[in-house]
């Protein structure tokens, strides 16, 4: 054949793709929310950034998006994920150090009193943490996080914890993706954690996982092969004002659509909007104790320790016109599980 | 249409495209390689690792390739591109702070003289790096790299800088992304400088390229709309040992391709090539005086401040037979305005 008529008939099957993609697309892309301003400011967003001839119409290499993880992505209550990870692998740590065993904080962990571990400080939590999470190589450390993630159960539902992802968040992701935005986890939580099942579970890569970083060393094994290992040194600690740091350090761009739901992702969401053009700002409120959790002050809702959605929060959404998310109201279903 | 139906002529469609994509990759994908060990190198990696039914197929969402850049997909004699940059930069940060203007190095960055120039220690450079990179807002800095990129000329050339890339490296690349291989730059030189033109210059994305990198910090202006500056804090020293801990801190898997051209690149090299199946890890080694430069003690060419391919450094490629690149035999043209 030749080129040309090659190049006509590819065009023509780009074309046919092109028509039957856009009649697929006008199927409802967000089935699991229901019709009010949260969903109406989802869709409205995605056309104006993205149809032709839109006078906010963004490139497609420029569209971005950021998603917190905790409490916005997927459950938070009663304890970040990650910190159960930790606490769980206290005993195994001890084992290799058994000195620990008589030092705080691990001697309450091993004792299993949850109550004393619920008044645990910074301090001690961060000594766990650089105890549970630093010191093996990162292969080590995505093996022994992934062994975990597959046989660990929340208390709640008794399902593996990377079953607990909001089902209407997750049709957010697949709805920005289709329509070209490059989805990021942009969490406080850790970015080795995250990425062990950030693809499996978000379809987000490794690569698009921005998280609190700590540092690692290049080293060389007996054999000469060389290996990273991870070091208790924070490089990166990707909250508050450190969630427009992580981003500009990690993405370089600033996003068109930022997802939050609490006092760590206000700068995130700050940043985001200050860009031109439509910006998407987003915030989770947690007002569904039957389906999931009720908390926040922002509503009457109890304080927790995790996830705090303050009434200064509400009040500057409210002022700069963020959209918040009602779990109760908002959403039909909570988890693909309870459909 | 029935769904089925449009199934089934999508199918079609997708098949047309696939068999004829496949058809048009049967042309020359490197024309600008003479054949030879290198070339062949490529193409039998990039073939091991895509074709479907060979034992060492990768993944799609696991291929990545990560290339140096000065000096492996640019020129980077007689000085680094950003050096330059900050050197021309000292006379716009004194005008700012008059006081600088007495003292060293800064004196004798306005007096103009090259030698003397040529003579600043470690110290004297990052106190140039810092007074010129920082200080700034991200979005001032991007601004005036941008506008010098375009009105600077290289002293040889006498053309932008940003025209002096490798036209083999280009055509690399391409074939790679063709692939499915996602490309990062991963370079000693500033993050935040190559994100300016990555895109225009080499199609990879601003999230794509890993550099040394700077702190920032978020801040408000007095409007409170927020922004971020450069601080004079080194995060991410990206040479040496820092290239793999940078890779994983910014992308978080080990590379499946790795091209470098100095001793800077040789533990990205040796990381890339630690990976299980298929590994590529390439140097360029720059023995071409007539059309680029020729430099590197390895082959005894003149010695360099920059970019330094040592005798250790090519016996260790021997041993670990990596493919050392030839710039006089294996490239046809060097330049894409030299054809």
């Amino acid at each position: 054949m030749k080129r040309t008529m090659i190049n006509r008939m590819m065009g023509a099957a780009f074309l046919f793709l092109l028509v039957f993609s856009q009649a697929y697309a006008q199927t409802d892309p967000l089935p699991s929310w229901n019709d009010g301003p949260a969903k109406k400011a989802i869709v409205e967003f995605v056309k104006t950034t993205t149809e032709k001839g839109s006078a906010k119409f963004v490139a497609s290499e420029a569209r971005i998006a950021t998603f917190d993880q905790d409490g916005t992505t997927w459950v938070e209550q009663p304890m970040y994920t990650q910190v159960i990870y930790c606490l769980e692998r206290v005993p195994a740590v001890v084992k290799a150090k058994p000195d620990l065993a008589k030092v705080e904080p691990f001697k309450t962990v091993l004792s299993g009193n949850r109550e004393a571990m619920a008044k645990f400080t910074m301090p001690d939590l961060e000594m766990i943490l650089a105890a549970t999470l630093t010191g093996m190589s990162v292969d080590e450390f995505s093996a022994e996080a992934k062994k975990w993630l597959e046989a660990a159960r929340d208390s709640r539902w008794k399902r593996p914890y990377t079953e607990l992802t909001y089902l209407p968040m997750q049709e957010v992701l697949k709805y920005l993706r289709a329509n070209g935005y490059k989805t990021y986890i942009v969490t406080g939580g850790g970015q080795d954690f995250v990425r062990v099942y950030s693809e499996r579970v978000y379809g987000i890569p490794p690569e698009q996982v921005v998280g609190s970083a700590g540092g690692t060393s290049y080293r060389y094994a007996k054999d000469g092969k060389p290996f990273l290992t991870k070091e208790p040194k924070l490089l990166l600690n990707n909250n508050n004002a450190g969630k427009p740091e992580g981003i500009h350090l990690m993405i370089g761009r600033r996003p068109y659509a930022a997802f939050g739901n609490s006092t760590g992702d206000k700068q995130m969401l700050e940043y985001t909007q200050a860009g031109d053009g439509a910006r998407l700002a987003m915030l989770v409120l947690h007002d569904d104790a039957k389906r999931e959790y009720a908390y926040g002050p922002a509503q009457g809702l109890p304080n927790t320790k995790v996830g705090t959605f303050t009434q200064a929060l509400y009040d500057e959404a409210k002022k700069k016109s963020w959209t918040v998310i009602s779990m109760k109201n908002d959403w039909k279903s909570i988890f693909s599980f309870d459909k």
